[in-house]
C-alpha cells in the first residue's frame, strides 16, 4: 500500500484482521455476494499486507486517532488485532519523498532511507523494497495498492506516450513523473499488479501501459467510487432514462480527514473536481449548469458530507428538484472496495489475465479503457466477466 | 381516460394539444428518446382524448384551477390550447357510481347518465359510451386509461379466480367488483386496450386476464412510478450492488392535490403505502425496519414532496446515513408517462401482441406479472422488446 | 432520579463524574455561560445521585450499552469515573409498579422491595427510600427528577383539583394518579424540590400545586426541550415577526432508544405529539397545518433525527419553504439541562424560593403556568429572574 | 429607486400597486404587524415610485421577465396593475455611469443623459433629477432607495473620513466613489432620506455620515436580511443560548437571478461572503470553522436555495449537526422589507428623527452602528422605538 498508514490503509489492514478472527462480517464488500461465491478468491487472512510511507507512525496508532477523531472502529477489535496490525507496520518502509506535492511533502516526518534524485533513482529503490517483501514473505503474488494522498494534476506530454521515450528520461534530474507513477513504474516493470484507487496519475499513460503489456502486469484505476460520484452515477441514468432534463447539478462535499487537508491545497482539488464533475456531461450527454466543491472542516474527520442539489425539468417545462445528504465515513467506505480490488486482481491473475483490467469499472471514477458511466450497466460487466470461466 | 377531469387527466390533454401545437417540446416523454425514434408510434395530434367523470367540470377549468394552485402551465398554452381543451370537455361522459369509495362519492356531482344497480349495468353503460365515442370519432384503437383516484383495498375471493365464476356474479346487486374494475371489464370485455395508471384494483385478477386472453385485449399495470418510489427502485440496487447494509428506510411524502385527498381516508392509503414499502424488500432480499407515510396537506397543491431517510452499516459495522428529498410535481411526472404507455400500447397493437405487457414494467410500481423491481433492468428489458422487429 | 438507569439519568450520572474529574468540560450547560458565572450554584461534585428504577441493571452497564449502540461516551471516561457509577447504582432502589403503563411494567424486571396495592402505599413506599437516602448521605437539599419513561395522557379530574379531595382517594385501590405523579407527590409531600424533565403528568395537577404550597416544596415542569422543539420555538417567532405566513408545518421524528420503544406505544405517543404541535398555534396566533410523528426505529440508537418541512407564504402570495434536519442524541442534549434546572432549584432553595419556578420555562416544551412559548423571551425571564438578588 | 427596474424594484412598484388595488394582502410586511398597527404610516397607495436605472426596460416588461423564469406574480395582477406600471416607468430615468463595476458596466444598454466625468457632475446630474420628480409629483418626503446591483468592495481612504476632505476630491476625474455612493451623495446633499438595502458602500462612511448630521438627512444600512442570514441571526443565539459549541458552519447558496450574475464576478461576490460569514463569530463571540458560497445558476431564476450544515459540539464532546434548507424567492423576500423600511422612515420623518437610524437594524445583514446581530434582540429595539410616542 502506498500511503499505509492513511485512513483507507489504516481500515484495510484493521478490517483484514477483524474479518480474519471473526469479529467482523463481509458487510460493506461486493466480492461477498452471491455471484462471487464460488470464485477462488483469496480470504482476507490470505493477504499479507505491507506498504510506503512518508509519516513516521503505525498502523495502531492511526487506528486510535481515527476513532477518537471520527467514532468508528469498535476499540474491542483495535486490541484484539493489535498484533496483526504491529505485524503490519513493521513491514512499512519510508518511501522516497521525490516527486511528493509540496502540501504532501509539508506532512513527511520519516527520513528517507534512501534519498533519490532521479525517477529512475526513486523507481529502482521501490523495486528494492518489494523485492525484500517478497522475500521475507514468501508473496506469491504482489499487489501496489495506491492509498496514498491526492496529488495535483500533472500534464503529460510526448515524452509520456511511449516507453522508449520515457525510460531514457527517468534518468533526469526533471521531475518527468509525480510520486504515484514511481510507484506503478517500480510495480509495472517488475510484472506486479497495480492498483490506483486515487485520482493521481499513477500508471494512467500510454507509455506504462505499453509497459504492462510488455511485463504482463495486471493494473486497474483511477479513483475509487466510494460516494458522491457512486451516487452521481446511479441518479443520472435515472434523469437520463426518463427523459428528465437535467438544467444543473450542484455538489457540496465537506469533510475533514488529512486527504482533504491535501485538497484543501487548489492545485490538488483540481482532478477530485474534475472527476466528479465529469460523470455527469457522460452520462446524460449533455453539460447540466454544475458546481462542484470540496471543502477541508477538520472537525468533520473522516466523515463526508455530500449536498446536492439537482434541478431538473419535466413535461411541459416544468421545473422540479432532487437534494441528498450523504453522510459516510470515507475510509470505511474505500477499505472494502479496495479489498475487492486486491481480491480480483488475484482471480484475474490465476485466470492468466494480462493489462488493463476494464471489467472492474464499477470501482472507479475514472475507469481507465473505459468509456460507460452508467453504474450499473458496469456492475453488469462485472458480473459478466466473472462468470466466464475461461478468459476469451 | 377514467377520472378525465383530474390532474393527469387535464395534463394528458393539454400536453398533447400543446406538443400537437409545438408549443412544448418532448421533455419527459420516455419514448421520445433515441431507442424509440424510428418506431411507428403514434403522434401527440394523433390521439383523440375523451373518457368518464363523477365531477362536472371541464379541462379549461381544471387546468386554470391547476395553475393557480400549484404554479403550472404557462398560461399561454392553456389559451392557446382551449379549442382541444373544449372538444375534449365535450366528449367527457358522466360515469356510473357504482363501487365508488365513500371518500370519491363524496366528490361526485355530476348526475349519471344512467343509475346502475349491477355490476353489470355499470360495465354495459359504460360500454355503451365506448361504442359511442370509437363510432363517433372513428377510433381505429381505443386505449381505456385509469388516471382516477386510489381506491381502498378490494380483497379478492374466489370469484374473481375465473371468468365463468366472476361474469354470472355482475348481475347480483352485492358489490362484487370496485369502480375501476368496472372500467376495466368494460374495456377488456370490449377487446380494447386497458392501463391501469393506479394504485387501485382495475383489472389485477386472474378472471379477467383469463377474460383478456379471450378477446385479445392488451393491458398493463399497476400504479405508475413517479416520484418517490422511482428513487427507491435505483437506489436500492445501488445499496444492494455495494453489499451495504440497509437497516432502516424512512420515507415521509406530503403533498395537497385531489389524490391527496382521497388518500387522506385510511382505507384508501393502506394499497399506496403497501405498494411503495415492498419494492425495498423485493430488490434487497431482507426487510429492513421501514416507514412510510402519505400525508395530505391543501397548501401543497399538485407538489409531491418525499424525505426518504436511509441508514446503512458500511464496513466494520459503521452506521452511515443518505437522505433525500423529491420536490415533484405529481401530475406533470404522471402525465408523460401516461403518454408513453398509450404508445407503446399502440406499437403493441401494431405488431400483433395481446394481453398483458410485462415489457412495461418500468413505468409501474406493482408491475403484473413481474417480478423485478430494479428500475435499470425493467428499462432494459423495454429496450429488448420494442428493439425486436417481431414479437416471439 | 426516577427512571435512573435510562440515556438521560445514566449521562447525568456520567457527567457529573467526568466535570468533577475534569475530563469533560461544561459544554451543553446553560448554567455555565456569563450571566450564571458569580452565582452560588452547586458543583458537579456536590451532587450525590441516586434514584429508583424497575429494570434490573447498573450505570456502568448501561453506559457500556450507550456507547456501544449509539457511539457517543469516550471508553477511557467511563473506565475513570468507573468508582462514581458503580457507588450511584448502589444508591438506587427498585421502585413500585403500581400506575406504570403496560408497555414499561413489560420492562420491569427488578423485584419490588414492596409491593404497593394503593397510592397512599406507593407513595410511603417512595417517601421511607428519600428519607433513608437523606439520612445515610447527609443530603441537605433533596431534588426528585423524572427522567423516566412517558406515560400514555392520564385523564384529569375533579379529585384532582383539591389535595383535600385527592388526599383521601390515595388509599383506594383503584388507579387515582399514573406512577409519575406518586414519586411528585412523595417529593411534594415531603417539602422535597421536583422537577419533572417528562411528558407524563407528574405534578401537573391542582391538588398537587395546593400541596406544594402547603409544604413550600419548590417544583417545575415539563418536558424537556431538547431538539426539534427547541427549534420550533426558536423558528416560529421568526416567520411571526417576519409576518410570513405559515401553511403547514410537518416534523417527521426517527429515534431508536428505550424512550423511543415505550413511545412507540400509540398512548404513550400522544401526550408527546401533543406537545410538539401546540407550540406553533401559540407563537404564531393562528394553527397552520400540521403533521408530528415519532417513530421508533430501533438501529437508530439514542441519535433522534428530526426532518421538518416548513411552508409558508410571503409577498404576494408567494409560497416558499424551509426544511431542517436535526441529528442530535437526545440523552446528551437532555442530560446538561438536568443537571442546570438542578443547580437552579439549588439557588432558589437558597434564596428562599418555594412552589413552582416559572422562570425555567426555556427549559421546557409545556412550561408549567407559563404562556410564553418564544425561547428567547423565556430565556430573557430567566436571566432576569437570577440576576436580582432577591426574590419579589 | 436606483436600480429601479431589477428585482426588488419591480415587485415594489406591482407589489404597491397590488396592495393599493385590493388584490394582495400584507403578508410579509412586518409593519401590518400589531405592534404598527396604529401609527401613522404611509399606506401603499401614498407612494410615487421612480427611480433610476441603466437598463433600457419597463417595469412590465420585468415583471413578465419575472414570472416567466420564476413563477412568481399572478399574471391577473400584472395586467390589472398595468396602468401603475406604466406611470412608474416613465418616472425612471437613465442614471450616470460613473463609477460601476465592469459587470454591471456590461448590463448597461441605455443611453447616459449627461456624461458625467467627475464624482461631482454624476451628483449634480443625480440631484437634478430628484428635484424635478419632486416637482412634478409634488414629493413632500423624497427616499433614495438602493436596490441596485452588489458592487465590489471599495476601499476606504483618510479623504473618505471627513466631509471637508472628500468634498473637494469630487472633482477630480479619479474614482473617488463608487455608484452607489453618488446617489447616497446626492440624496443627503439634498437633505432626503437614503436606505442602502445592498452591500454596495452606499453612503457607509464618515465623511457621509458628517455630512447627514448636518443636513438633517434620515440613512440607514445596509443589505437587507432576508433569508440565509436571517436564518443565521437566528439560530446562532439558539447555540450560544444553549451553550452549544459550533465547530463548524457551512453555507451554500445558489440563485439566478440578475443579481446572481454580477455577484458572479469574484470581486462583488467578496463583499456579500463576509457579511453573511461575519454574523456568527460575532453572534457567537468566537469563530467556526466557516465555509460560504453565493453561485449563479441561471436556471434557478429568483430562487435563492440555501444549504447550511452546522456542526456543533454537545455535553461530553459529542458532536451532532443541523442542516437547513432554505428556498426563497429573493426579491419577494427583499420588497417587502424595503417598503417598510420606507414606511419607517416616513414615520421618523415625521417624528423629527434625523442622522442614522440605528432602530432599523433587524432589517439589515449589516446595521449601520449597531453591534448586535441577534435577530430578536434587534426586533426588540425597533418594537421600543416605535411605541415611545416622542424621540428622546
Amino acid at each position: 500500500m502506498v500511503g499505509a498508514f492513511g485512513g483507507v490503509g489504516t481500515t484495510i489492514t484493521l478490517g483484514l484482521a477483524a474479518m480474519a478472527r471473526g469479529l467482523a462480517d463481509r458487510t460493506g464488500l461486493v466480492t461477498a455476494l452471491p455471484p462471487f461465491r464460488d470464485l477462488p478468491l483469496p480470504e482476507p487472512g490470505d493477504f499479507v499486507v505491507g506498504g510506503h510511507e512518508i509519516r513516521s507512525t503505525t498502523f495502531a496508532e492511526s487506528a486510535e486517532e481515527f476513532r477518537r477523531t471520527s467514532g468508528v472502529f469498535d476499540p474491542a477489535w483495535i486490541a484484539a488485532c493489535r498484533a496483526e496490525l504491529d505485524a503490519a507496520s513493521a513491514r512499512v518502509r519510508p518511501g522516497p519523498r521525490l516527486g511528493l506535492s509540496a502540501v504532501v511533502s509539508g506532512l513527511a516526518d520519516w527520513a528517507e532511507a534512501r534519498a533519490a534524485r532521479t525517477a529512475r533513482q526513486a523507481v529502482d529503490a521501490i523495486a528494492t523494497d518489494l523485492g525484500a517483501f517478497i522475500a521475507s514473505e514468501s508473496i506469491d503474488h504482489l499487489i501496489v495498492l495506491n492509498v496514498g494522498s491526492t496529488e495535483p494534476p500533472f500534464p503529460l506530454g510526448d515524452v509520456h506516450q511511449h516507453w522508449k521515450t520515457l525510460k531514457p528520461r527517468l534518468d533526469d534530474a526533471s521531475q518527468v513523473l509525480p510520486s504515484s507513477s514511481l510507484y506503478a513504474l517500480a510495480a509495472i516493470e517488475g510484472g506486479h499488479s497495480h492498483i490506483n484507487f486515487t485520482p493521481s496519475l499513477g500508471g494512467s499513460m500510454p507509455a506504462i501501459h505499453e509497459l504492462a503489456q510488455a511485463t504482463g502486469a495486471l493494473h486497474a484505476g483511477k479513483d475509487g467510487k466510494t460516494g458522491e460520484t457512486l451516487m452521481k452515477t446511479v441518479l443520472a441514468p435515472m434523469f437520463a432514462h426518463r427523459n428528465l432534463k437535467v438544467s444543473s447539478w450542484v455538489g457540496h462535499n465537506i469533510f475533514g480527514n488529512r486527504d482533504g487537508l491535501v485538497l484543501d491545497d487548489p492545485t490538488s482539488k483540481t482532478s477530485k473536481v474534475e472527476t466528479k464533475d465529469r460523470v455527469i456531461t457522460e452520462i446524460l450527454g449533455y453539460k447540466p449548469s454544475s458546481i462542484v466543491t470540496i471543502e477541508y472542516l477538520p472537525d468533520m474527520g473522516d466523515w463526508k458530507t455530500a449536498w446536492d442539489h439537482i434541478h431538473f425539468q419535466g413535461f411541459l417545462g416544468t421545473k422540479m428538484t432532487l437534494q441528498f445528504t450523504w453522510q459516510g465515513c470515507d475510509s470505511l467506505l474505500a477499505a472494502p472496495l479496495a479489498i475487492d480490488l486486491a481480491r480480483l486482481t488475484d482471480l484475474e491473475k490465476q485466470r492468466g489475465g494480462k493489462g488493463q483490467m476494464r471489467h472492474l469499472a464499477c470501482f472507479f471514477k475514472s475507469p481507465e479503457g473505459v468509456m460507460e458511466n452508467d453504474f450499473f450497466k458496469q456492475f453488469d460487466r462485472l458480473i459478466d466477466h466473472v462468470a466466464k470461466p475461461q478468459r476469451p
